[in-house]
């Protein structure tokens, strides 16, 4: 990288992904990048971090799943709001042993979910870092005006659902971070399932299609995307809309691939659903009249929705209804940075 | 860090400075802020990336003065577009050493700049990290559409203007890196002019009022700001517009508290003025005839303009005028990552 340069690999950088297009007006190569809006238009903009040691770890993830991940919790963000996601920012911080093909494995990655849903690189800042990977996206998205879906919009009596399965990310990453399987046991079966489970992680889908569909439709009052975990961002939006919720913990989708390896680690698969992060997933919020134009938009649009409790008052709190028919108190548990180990609280 | 949490922190960042107000719809808070625009504006965002051991040594910089000029480099991003700078996203991943009130010292500088040009923060992401504070600051700004002041629109014949002087940051920053001068000769005058030129680093001002009246006013064709220095962003201004400059170099403005130092440290003060980077000035170019304007603007600003050269032919090159009358190819030494030292390149 020292041959080339910040400016060389900016260059570089540029000829690959910088062709300006509507609606950006000026992309890399500039002091800042030009985001042309349309009259009634809202502009969205998240920006995440990712960093070496906390988000990832080279060890047990390569370079192009690290970007791939890092696109798709950006356009996850905007999903989450019924947006359409349109250009990144980057900001990236590298080590000295990276080399060019690193990077441009690690762009690659980044820019293959973003293809898909046709979002282009329009900047961002290149520097050196003395340890870690950092990495540093900033997505924009536009949404008609005053149509986002926001944490805060739930209301008493909404059913809340859930998009795909829960709880299979988190089992790819235990996968990951482990030994891979070996002896008489581990048949063709279990193989495939692992691979089923470890590209959940590696490769999740962002619902940028349900997002914009439920604004379009004008069904959903509030929405979230599950990226600290189940419980965790639920309370999110629990506390933006002053509401509590009852879960309906026997409808949660869970995967079989994620129930047959929660059996084999001997944990319930619900911990794994309610705990993992990562899923992408969006959690939203609906009048119960609209369950069959719902359901209609689950079946176009091919991705499972399901329909798992209900918004109730704020004195209710957080409570999980189990199977026999009695109920508890949500436990809390979700990714904190700042604690070595994820926090557990009782509402 | 560890008592709050990740949510507890972004709670009292969101108390702080999370009011929303327009055009920022949502702020911090939800899965992306919404930046509400007007038709016919353009947005601008720019993302810079400061990270310690690399562009700040806590060693000798405090936290309020890198929130402070964290700030003023994205401030000025905008300034050089002459745009109207509007809303701040922040990432923030922070080692274990780090207190609360260490961050509020951070947010406290980092919100001062923006204060005074009524820019909100208005949403970002907090990670933890194993090693090093790395910031990412992303900034939005506003601008009539078609209007922003790109690096690209230099034409032949144009004159060269920077803002206030250059080298004052770089002298500073040298003042900062080496232990305070003592002794019989450090006297009253040479302490006034050291807390000045240090001032000149820690405080840097970005000259976002300039940059707007440049574009209200139509009278430039291209800008940059002095970030990398002088040298390389000349050279940024010439690639993207494909053209050439002669620049005099005995018309670049220098303080006389830049000269004095410069003195002492036996170095030629045009060297700390064309490599010095963070000066945060604008360079801009404009044609000829509107020179009497532009002074105008430096009168009713209160902010030197100065005239520094002409844009020639690319042919030409880039070329520094001497007082003698001689001319050398322009040297480029401006600060890029990935090497250990400055990279001195002849045209």
């Amino acid at each position: 990288l020292g041959k080339v340069g910040e400016f060389g690999f900016i260059r570089k950088i540029q000829e690959k992904f910088g062709v300006s297009r509507f609606p950006v007006i000026q992309g890399i190569g500039d002091d800042a990048a030009i985001l042309r809006q349309q009259s009634g238009q809202d502009l969205l903009a998240s920006t995440d971090l990712l960093v070496e040691g906390i988000h990832f770890n080279l060890s047990c993830h390569r370079l192009k799943d690290i970007g791939y991940r890092a696109a798709v919790a950006n356009l996850s963000d905007i999903a989450a709001m019924g947006g359409k996601p349109e250009a990144l920012l980057i900001g990236i911080a590298i080590p000295p042993a990276f080399t060019l093909p690193d990077l441009k494995t690690f762009y690659d990655g980044l820019m293959e979910p973003c293809r898909q849903h046709d979002v282009m690189l329009m900047g961002g800042d290149t520097s050196a870092s003395q340890s870690q990977l950092f990495l540093s996206i900033t997505v924009f998205g536009s949404i008609k005006q005053g149509r986002s879906l926001r944490r805060s919009g739930a209301k008493i009596s909404d059913l809340i659902y859930v998009t795909g399965s829960l709880g299979d990310s988190l089992a790819g990453l235990r996968l990951l971070q482990n030994p891979v399987h070996t002896g008489p046991s581990y048949d063709r079966k279990k193989k495939r399932r692992d691979r089923i489970l470890t590209q959940r992680h590696l490769r999740p889908t962002p619902r940028v299609d349900v997002g914009q569909f439920l604004v379009q439709s004008q069904l959903a009052h509030a929405a979230i995307d599950l990226s600290d975990g189940f419980s965790g961002d639920l309370r999110h939006i629990c506390q933006a809309s002053r509401v509590g919720a009852e879960i309906w913990t026997q409808d949660i989708p869970i995967s079989p691939e994620c129930r047959s390896l929660a059996q084999d680690l001997h944990e319930p698969p619900l911990d794994l659903a309610l705990q993992g992060g990562e899923d992408y997933e969006l959690l939203f919020t609906a009048p119960a009249n609209r369950r069959q134009k719902i359901e209609a938009i689950s079946h176009s649009l091919k991705v499972p929705i399901t329909c798992i409790g209900e918004i109730r008052s704020q004195r209710y709190g957080v409570r999980l209804k189990l199977e026999d028919g009695s109920s508890r108190k949500g436990k809390v548990t979700s990714y904190h940075h700042f604690h070595d180990t994820p926090i557990t609280s009782i509402d």
